[in-house]
């Protein structure tokens, strides 16, 4: 059976993801369409708006036949480590072929620009740092540090979060001891950064998430399956929220202020003495969004300082996430259909890494994960968390026909 | 001028402690009545009803002169660190008497309790460790112990609070350089344990905050002075609530289920393995009612299971309190009328600790009473911590005429 990989994160899904999951199938000939998933803190450093199981259930209901886990530990990331854990599980997982969305649809940008970028990596290294020294945020550095030194010469824009990521994808795939064949799909109308709605059937996610918080979920059905619709609406009547970063304030709020900043120090992604910004912000601060705004600065991006802050909210150190990140030690299910179980039957015997699909015979190497798992549960006011609490401990992969 | 020391929580204030500080300023013959007061969680390791300041104003409306605070470090305490900070507060401002009340009214029985006890300690102590031994709570097997060892020849019954606490103040008293006079006013009515109201205009504290919870404000206006009363309802009004132990569950869940077992075990008073079991309550309950239920056993006594509550929420090490333990390095003056004020203003400059009016001046030595200010403020909706947050670090001694 031939089978693509994508890699997503579903917040929530949409048109365009049930797109890009028939057109990998198409572009790779595949029998299987595999997902690795963010679970419930995201790549930009938030929680997912419904949990890893809706988000499951909306994959599988729109064309994908299996969905796996992307750990805690590569899923809130920058690029390069989103990337590496991402595309490592889909070789694990015998994938012949991955396929990610673009601005461009040409894979062949992406390989050429990893051949000019690696052939340049002496100078464009110390340009980055020279950037960063001034103050500016990494991210802005390697776009200066790319034009100083290419110029428009580069057949891709890199300042653009979806082909940054493409480009990991790209170079993580490069250094697999068995690269899969690597595709990729225009993306249709909605730029990454879209925060509008248009009449369009296909919106940006982010668009969809503002158009949620603003007006409420109505607004979104003409952008989103109908089964991914019902399942929001399933999940907001069951829980009462949409998860968001503001259920998460008076947490994060009371981590901060009950911590000194050596603690705060220890976390991953805190660094640079952030932790006094950030107390003193706490304290200062009535919302979240307050907080964000008077937290923020040149030299960090928003994304970048959400994401620390996650790792703040779960108290994940330095030391723990050092260890986890040097290699993926497990894959696993969150769900399949009947092809993707009859894939799974087939290719089980010859895994070379622990497949989990009950999390309590995995408490040990699922530690980061489960714990992702009862903090998203505690933003959610004490009658919905405790169902969501305890239901997140014995909950099986979802299994569609 | 003469001056007496009571020992305070003021949870709230009620008839019986305008009572008390009455009778004491009688009994000694006092010009000055100083109390010193627990900030804003005490001794029975929940937070106060309403902060510290207002307590002060209750305080300083109702015959006291002067209000001190006593250090978290001393006030989430068992009865024998409690009564040494307190005790040891008083002296150091010079006070020559203190007054306590009991069920008796002898200060005699507690001095000759205490004699008989040092002359037995050295059989005593083993019969304590043994009833420990045998899965009895602390207190529990103090009486056992103290019962096979005397029988009923003790003239106090230490199995009731309000004279252990006494004991302690007789023994701090007299392990000081310059012993105070100590006093005591027989208690009026109300038992400590009572939780019923009566048609009499004193009640027990315990009992007043119950019908609070139970039906409103309203119901204690007859128990307690009309300032007082006129204090807890502003406070009601401008922010929204009294504090209790269920406006914290959300933080102590989320502190339990995002620390691991083993910084825990860090904290004081969490000992012999209690950590999972907190864990694992922390997982399965939605109220803090439910999980004080599920977490209580004969070893430990309610109070001695919420003190180590009250110093998880706060994150307080061993090792800190440990240091802060050692002895009292600080006076806070929390408010004082123009005698009180007449009273410091004459022996300020003979005090042997920094006496602080300022907070903003001793932040570092004042760590531990400022974290619990914070944290205090956290267990209210956002806009009201907010408020109290931002007001509690710049706050001034009350002062009254």
């Amino acid at each position: 059976m031939k089978t693509v990989g994508i890699v997503v994160e579903y917040n929530p899904f949409h048109n365009g993801h049930l797109y890009h999951a028939q057109k990998a199938r198409e572009a790779a000939g595949a029998d299987v369409v595999m997902a690795v998933m963010s679970g419930h803190f995201l790549q930009r450093g938030e929680p997912a708006l419904v949990n890893k199981w809706a988000r499951t259930r909306m994959a599988l209901q729109n064309g994908v036949d299996i969905v796996v886990e992307l750990p805690y530990a590569f899923s809130v990331q920058k690029a390069e480590y989103f990337a590496k854990g991402a595309i490592t599980i889909l070789e694990k997982l015998f994938c012949d072929a991955f396929c990610f969305g673009s601005e461009n649809g040409q894979v062949s940008s992406f390989i050429e620009t990893k051949q000019q970028m690696d052939k340049h990596s002496k100078s464009l290294d110390p340009l980055v740092q020279k950037y960063m020294g001034e103050g500016f945020s990494f991210p802005k550095a390697q776009t200066l540090a790319r034009e100083s030194l290419f110029g428009q010469r580069l057949p891709l824009d890199l300042s653009k979060p979806n082909n940054i990521l493409g480009f990991h994808y790209i170079q993580a795939n490069e250094n697999l001891p068995h690269p899969m064949t690597p595709l990729t799909v225009k993306r249709q109308q909605a730029d990454y950064h879209d925060v509008t709605l248009s009449s369009q059937p296909i919106a940006s996610a982010t668009g969809i998430r503002k158009a949620i918080m603003e007006t409420g979920l109505e607004t979104i059905e003409p952008y989103v399956p109908a089964a991914a619709f019902a399942e929001l609406n399933h999940y907001l009547s069951a829980y009462g929220h949409l998860h968001h970063w503001d259920l998460y304030w008076p947490l994060l709020q009371y981590r901060l202020l009950s911590s000194s900043t050596e603690e705060l120090a220890q976390i991953y992604d805190v660094s640079e003495g952030i932790e006094y910004r950030l107390k003193e912000a706490a304290r200062q601060s009535a919302s979240f969004t307050e907080f964000m705004e008077s937290v923020k600065t040149k030299r960090y991006t928003w994304t970048r300082i959400q994401r620390a802050l996650v790792h703040i909210l779960l108290h994940v150190s330095k030391e723990e996430m050092g260890a986890a990140l040097e290699a993926v030690r497990y894959i696993r299910l969150l769900g399949m259909n009947s092809r993707g179980r009859e894939y799974l039957n087939k290719v089980k015997k010859n895994l070379s890494l622990p497949f989990i699909t009950k999390a309590a015979v995995f408490k040990e190497a699922l530690a980061l994960d489960l714990k992702a798992a009862e903090i998203y549960a505690l933003g959610l006011p004490s009658h919905s968390s405790h169902s969501l609490l305890s239901s997140e401990f014995n909950e099986h992969p979802v299994i569609l026909p």
